[in-house]
């Protein structure tokens, strides 16, 4: 029998439940392209209504969910987007939107936190006005919860204060949203308040909520309208797709409702962590369901740390030599948990251990 | 309870087996974007061997496979594809490899066949040699079957020959086979013998096999891995994607056998519609489950045939005014031929009526 | 002292005239990208003013001029251009449109006198409605003359009636006009009255008109605003342009005027050509400044024929085994023709006599 | 008599020389598309020898010159840039890089002299490596000297070291060098030394050196070859442009000489600004032909200063509310600084005395 695995690396790797599965066997599908998918009509507007959209659209990833939706903004040649330079989108998507839709791209700094500086917002936007060396600026690009700081979330008023600066301006703002029912369950505010200054979200149905496979953009009836041509041209079109939306369906039932469990047992591992003198975490930093914490101690290379880990079949992710990232999902219950803390001390002992009696 | 619905617009509309759902539910599964998921992992193998080519890449449609394929051979900027000015890719898909890829194409007169005469396909091959106002071919295009001409079928030889031009020029040949599988039906011709001289093949997983969702990319292990790169850039990386392996597995094993009946019945339905006065087909032209067929009474437009149908539960595709496409696939039993039949004929007669009628 | 070349292969071999040489050398300018270049404006309006638009725009080339026209009329991404499958844009510019401009081209048959079928026109436009594979047609492209039928003109009422569909259709026309001063003068119809249909308008300086660099964009104000930012993203805006422009008005005030001698030039060389046995030209195709002629003799190569030629400093481009293509400009005097002839006539006397010889 | 204007806004309005002109009006030209132009491979063999490379190419401006650039270095799809997040390439240039050549810039940060962080430029290369989600490093974009920092100097050593690292990761090094000659005069360097480590460098022809137009790319031979399809493509190869050519020919053979004196002058304007109050100019900033200084009296925004410039003739451009920029080149003279200096003085008095005012 295979040993149980305790996989801290990502909330990507959640295997769909019974429910899904059985969801799948029995969902009534029909040919998408041609007539509708009647799981999927029904799904995307589950999703449209849970997020206060006009409508949704079901697409086979994350990265073509922020694809089609940054270039179904701009859809004009020789447009420009503001993004954060940490973002997912500018450092993890091949740099589709302008390898594959020639999208300028404006890179903003991110801060720690997952915020762009509205100052620097601010100065990044560009309208011709008599200048012909500018792209346009059309799009403005948030990320909630923020990948790269931690899993940190954008509040309500700073999302409401950016989409204001966008309608000011005449361009639309976008979220990120593969994590927002993180977002919305960590700040106690319902998912539809949360991106109601948003033109489009994309949201991840296959990460910590548990689908097989799927992402949903959502947004105004004439902008899914127009995503639908560009989900066709890029490949995304599905047949009976029902099979997928079904299992979408009740990750989203059962799912969600279990988030607050990731949280609290990401703060716990947090804690545990800090209490190993080698490592230190930003407990404040914690928000959602990962934990990212620094090795002070330079006998300990994070990649080696993780070596040691998997050993005993716990997986985690280095981010740099000094850095690891721990993702918790609806498999890592709370004795994985103290598993895992229970390895990483003793990792840490076998290395430090290690280099004592390397000296010799 | 809902009247059966006889589709004969085309077999994408295919629904999933109870024994695909069946597999799909028990699906064994893994992160397929980060470690490989084991059912896509065994189910890409499976392919690769049925198609005598090194490695094979799932995907969510036949216009990703085509897309992914036309990019990955067309990479360097400034590439020229020959394809038929008929042919799917060229009418079908978006104009996405121009659109959304950046790749020229030279459309080549399509014969009723479905080949474009070698003459003129060595005739539009342009390579710069000191010219610098040509972009340079690097792919031609087939399609087997060919959807235009009513499904028929490339031959081993035409094909071959077709390949060897393109590996003297230093050309690669890509085969839209969506439908690769009812030409190998039709030929008698194994499919990695049929494919043999294509550097890459499109197979389409989810038309006349009913597989719910999906398309597999077949080819060398170095082009594999390249399109693996655009796969994701586009968005077609899919998490535990082996629930529709799963059902894609299923399909080619329980449903290939069946594509001879379809060819059968589709013979049969073109036969019975040829005995209608008002229409006619060429019954050389069946080739494989396609029948196009023209209304030469000048009283009956397509259209309105269509309709009379649909009131009837049969449903087909209008081609032009004067033309009509019926597709066979596994929901269609010989006894829906008949009765498809018989409201064919009812259906002229009411027309003829009709405009009888309108006379007065 | 160098032999004096006859140098029938084009009309871009053209040198500036010494008038233009005194032009560009007391141009008035300033930096056109910033401030507007004085000579450039009022060349620009010159050129506005002779076509019948509003504005226009002067660009690097030929090549520009028609990719920055169809880029701009086709600025959303998913554009289809209808374009003749024998057009110079579709053949030798690079496959710019699509390699560089994601505009997807669909060629439709070029007839031997340069249009296209008003059928095939109709029938090759496609707009979305409900249909979610197809890209928007949004532009056709005419050319006149059509180099690659010889130079022959497209009519007024031809383009009046692809101009009447493109509006009734909401597409726009633009007319690759490289040549359009040789139409008009063939014609005997006024420029404005030519492209009166078209929306933009690409005409070429630098052919039979002599100067040095250039060619200009026509069009409605809003048009030329738009193209201007796009001929800054190609880096087309160039700074103190006035001295290009200063010979390019040299060249339209003078050189126009004489085009009729080339046309005239054309058909003496034409009808020379038709008395020697060995060739054979369509008379009627000789309507501007431009012969085909086929060779009908299997012994004589045209590549052979050509080499022959430039032995005696006379310059002609074989465009197949068996055809040629000789170019009239204001650089061929009559007696220049009547060189050329009698060269020809030398040409074939030896390749035959070498057959001959070769024999033995 | 219109009066004379002290145009400080930039270096591009420069207007060619009495030289310039009668060298243009004598040119010796061809066809350079299709033969190569007599004085363009003169003067490109010339700025080849200059710049130490194997070959150059002339075309229409600088913007057409990085872009040429980096297509060429980046010609396969899913290929990033690294350049500086302040770069004229990333600001300035219509994002054309993106929207036209689908290539992904990937911004670092700029320091205030116009270097990038080595530690930066390293953390930012990017390769495949089993990553399937990052587009590939091909290209670092370095640009000397730095515009937008005031026209400071990239150093030899700094080039080199970057040079280094590209070559050891298998990257290319492209430097915007617009004002090349600039840093090569103020360094002390020859150029060719300055660019030694540079794969590909643009040499702007037209804004200090004084041509009308044009920029060259200067690079390996192989290089240079792949650039000139792409020039095509673009719209930038040009028929007789050897009168192009030949004014460049004079500027670099007049103007280089002189460009110490604008560097010369641009330190004593420097000197003066600081001797205002309300001015400060960090002199050590002032490498080349550029000021850019500061105001520090708030009562004084940049536009109003400007405009009251404009009306004694005198013309600068704001960079933002508090900071101008001035640009010294061949038609300042020592006299014109020192009237620029006065109108200075006169319209902050002017300024500050209608601040009094208008309490009243």
């Amino acid at each position: 029998m295979a040993a149980r695995v305790v996989d801290l690396r990502t909330d990507t790797v959640t295997k769909p439940t019974d429910a899904m599965r059985a969801a799948m066997a029995a969902a009534d599908v029909g040919d998408d392209v041609r007539d509708g998918d009647p799981t999927a009509r029904r799904f995307e507007a589950e999703m449209a209504a849970l997020t206060g959209k006009e409508a949704a659209l079901f697409v086979p990833s994350g990265t073509m969910a922020n694809l089609v939706s940054v270039l179904t903004h701009c859809d004009v040649r020789g447009s420009e987007v503001i993004l954060g330079d940490d973002s997912h989108i500018h450092l993890y998507e091949n740099g589709g939107i302008a390898t594959i839709g020639g999208v300028h791209p404006r890179p903003v700094r991110s801060n720690p936190d997952g915020t762009m500086d509205i100052d620097r917002i601010v100065a990044a936007i560009r309208s011709p006005d008599g200048v012909i060396y500018y792209p346009t600026t059309r799009l403005i690009c948030l990320e909630n919860t923020h990948v790269n700081s931690g899993g940190r979330c954008l509040s309500v008023e700073y999302t409401d204060k950016v989409g204001e600066i966008a309608r000011s301006r005449g361009l639309k703002l976008h979220i990120d949203g593969a994590r927002i029912f993180n977002a919305s369950v960590a700040l106690g505010v319902p998912v539809d308040r949360l991106v109601k200054a948003a033109d489009s979200v994309s949201v991840c149905l296959s990460k910590g909520l548990g689908a097989p496979v799927g992402s949903v953009i959502v947004g105004s009836k004439a902008f899914i309208d127009k995503a639908k041509f560009l989900r066709k041209t890029l490949g995304g079109g599905m047949r009976q797709v029902g099979v997928l939306c079904a299992a979408a369906h009740v990750a989203v039932r059962d799912t969600v409702g279990k988030l607050a469990d990731d949280h609290r047992r990401a703060k716990a591992l947090a804690e545990g962590l800090n209490k190993i003198e080698q490592f230190t975490v930003d407990s404040a930093s914690v928000e959602t369901n990962m934990v990212f914490f620094d090795i002070v101690d330079s006998r300990i290379p994070s990649y080696k740390l993780c070596q040691i880990l998997e050993k005993r079949n716990v997986l985690a992710n280095p981010r740099s030599l000094k850095s690891v990232r721990v993702v918790l999902h609806y498999h890592i219950s709370d004795s994985d948990v103290q598993y895992a803390l229970t390895c990483f001390e003793r990792a840490v002992e076998e290395l430090l251990m290690g280099g004592t009696e390397s000296e010799h």
